[in-house]
């Protein structure tokens, strides 16, 4: 496993470091910064002079004071000098990560008229003359909008909308990259829904697709559904509907592995925020019967007074059939699946070995899971996997592909069940989910999403 | 001169005809299209079977009707065939001219997880602890709006924000190519003045200029006061401001040229629309003293009672100091300098011949000018553009990306001044103004912005 994958969450810093040439002082050098528990990543060696070699040395920290105390010791050591420190991830930010790009080529002046002025007052005039073809000879019908308020961004919470933006960019990316969509982050400095709605629903001609991000709970229902009433385009909450679709992608194929039925195993889903709500709902619409959600008061059901509200009311109308009571390990006993959408570590081995046989664990929260998929295999788990594997950008870019082209209203659960079913299908035959890197995965769920909307994009 | 330039205002199709093989047969085929006074274009080769001839023909038409008659006569020639009639400017817009696009490589898992969750957290948490960085490490600092309603497009008026968006598309495509900057488009369909503000103003913090585009007069009078109230940004009229910027270009060039003097020589202004007070007023800042506006009233004067608006009431206290009434004709006898911004073909020679000597006669109207620069030269005019020479297009690349890289929190005149005298400084020895296409030209602009915004950004 390549070190940025376990530590990424972690200060990732290139350190240059001219250390003499002699053998051993390499060694030296990385015992040192082991001894500090700081981590190693690739070591580059850049330049070599008569007694010295310099090298670039890439490592992981656990935030700025570890740097600090690590780089005091590596400069105390005789002979070393640490020549520059760079932040690796700060350096790939830098500029912004994404650019509105021209996509005809213009040389001449003859070219730029036919593009602008005067020349583009052909197509003006054949827009006016023609509405229904706008998508067709603008970008709109290539173009989704991602709206923050930064409320709820990743793991860390309520960081306002510029800290937010680095996110936005990388989605953005993310769908260019993996399904050709054109995505403009908009950053909305609001914690209004009403506000945030009437500025949405204000640029909502701009857009195919209006997604939703990174907005906490309830706020984004409550911002989904009247956007979503006001406007003739599909609204799109992806850490909702996104994150469900691939949890239900994941529970298809590791159901379809193990044997297990939708009708009759026992789901325990810890999180009653966006993402858990929804998980439940499209997991009941797609035929799973027993499911139970919890949040720190312990398992949620119809008439519980503590800590509800009409959110965890409407879903627990639907779940927690047999009214389960207690905590989260007196809800995990002898259940087949375990969903967390909730918080690092919580999930002990114990509670993994109270589960039915075959137990399926899948622990989401970011970058830290309820438990590490390593532990839960070990307690026994038949299959545990995390948020890195079981990631919504293996739903969005497909999904926001396959709605633009076929121009569909709303994002239906239909569309969303194709895509689910489409990725379980692709998963190689040991694996839950299929690699997000292919991007014939993206073009298969795209297609399978067309093909839902075709018969029911009208319907919700 | 490419038959695009002059006609491209016409309707431009690519006709394929299938002609026989026989001398003659093609200067048939042209003179039958000649007949119907369409204007031909390239003519290619694109097949040759035993005994005929495929050619690709550009035409250019006047109207759908036209393309009707005309091609009806074509296909009456007997052993000719009209194989296909394809639209080359709506082909070109197909799909849209611009998308978002990623600025960083990503080939792997890792990669990725340096864009995209978890390591981007990395870059997130770091704007958190350095707001002030917030341009160096997302795309906010190199990215501009453009907004529009619609109202005022290009020379065809209110035509809705649909039918604008290709107009947007294309200036966003030349922003990032003659200046890299990243350029949103934005479609706010209202005609409220405090709806767009409001809406603007939620969307703002994306970007770090927002332009105004298209918004008839004088609504988007308002629209830029009240915004640039609320915003701590520059906000922009390209119609108003870079249209007098480049026309100020002109003047100091043309003057320079023709040994006229900015405090002695007389300027009628034709229009009294959103360009032409801006016009005016940039002038009068710059220290021309005489200038007379006129409408289709005729002159504007200060207490004159006819069709006036606060607007023009503003500019009358300022300008026609000598309180010149009447209609256009009159207004133009003994002055040095017309410049358009109304309507095609009010000026006439008679007109031109009635102004000082070495008259300069600009006519921005677009597509079809005040009067074409051939006949105002046949007049005895010293100097005569139009539109497609003197284009603000040559003003807002330069003096947006200026702007970004200064980070100004406004558009000064003296920043337009920078930009106004660079372009002037930069046009060749016989030229009114420099090469639009020559990507210098803006990198100079820019840099004069620059300069300019580190003494007078503050100020307004």
């Amino acid at each position: 496993m390549f070190a940025g994958e376990k530590y990424s969450h972690k200060l990732m810093k290139k350190v240059s470091v001219r250390i003499p040439d002699v053998p051993g002082a390499l060694g030296r050098l990385t015992s040192e910064i082991g001894k500090h528990k700081a981590i190693l990543g690739d070591i580059t060696r850049v330049e070599v002079t008569p007694h010295h070699v310099v090298r670039d040395i890439i490592i992981y920290f656990d935030d700025a004071q570890h740097v600090q105390k690590t780089l005091t010791a590596l400069k105390k050591l005789k002979d070393y000098a640490v020549i520059s420190v760079e932040d690796q991830v700060l350096r790939l930010h830098e500029g912004g990560k994404i650019a509105v790009k021209p996509l005809v080529d213009v040389e001449t002046l003859t070219d730029l008229r036919m593009v602008y002025t005067p020349g583009v007052a052909q197509v003006c005039n054949y827009i006016v003359a023609h509405p229904e073809e706008t998508r067709r000879y603008t970008s709109i019908g290539n173009t989704v909008c991602i709206a923050t308020n930064g409320s709820a961004v990743l793991g860390l919470g309520d960081i306002g909308v510029a800290a937010a933006m680095p996110v936005m960019e990388g989605k953005s990316l993310i769908l260019n990259k993996m399904a050709g969509v054109s995505c403009v982050p908009l950053l909305i400095d609001s914690d209004n829904a009403d506000r945030i709605v009437d500025v949405l629903a204000g640029v909502a001609p701009t857009f195919s697709v209006i997604m939703i991000e990174d907005v906490k709970a309830p706020l984004c229902f409550e911002v989904e559904e009247k956007l979503q009433e006001r406007l003739p385009i599909p609204v799109f909450h992806d850490d909702q509907h996104g994150t469900a679709t691939v949890i239900l992608a994941a529970l298809i194929k590791a159901f379809k592995m193990t044997g297990k039925d939708k009708r009759t195993a026992k789901i325990v889903i810890n999180g009653a925020g966006a993402a858990a709500i929804a998980t439940a709902k499209l997991l009941l619409a797609y035929g799973f019967k027993h499911i139970v959600l919890c949040d720190r008061e312990g398992a949620i059901f119809e008439g519980r007074t503590e800590n509800m509200n009409p959110y965890k009311e409407a879903v627990a109308k639907r779940t927690n059939l047999a009214k389960v009571r207690g905590g989260l390990a007196a809800a995990m006993a002898r259940t087949d699946v375990f969903v967390g959408l909730s918080m690092p570590g919580i999930v002990t081995r114990a509670m993994v070995r109270s589960m039915n046989r075959k137990p399926i664990v899948f622990g989401m929260a970011n970058p830290v899971p309820e438990i590490w998929p390593k532990d839960a295999l070990e307690a026994g788990a038949v299959l545990s996997l995390d948020g890195r594997t079981i990631n919504n950008a293996l739903v969005f870019p497909g999904l926001l592909r396959g709605t633009l082209d076929a121009r569909a209203p709303r994002i239906t659960d239909r569309m969303k069940f194709a895509a689910a079913e489409k990725l379980a299908a692709l998963a190689g035959k040991d694996e839950v989910v299929p690699d997000f890197m292919d991007l014939s995965v993206h073009r298969a769920v795209a297609q399978a999403v067309v093909a839902a909307a075709g018969t029911g994009a009208a319907k919700k």
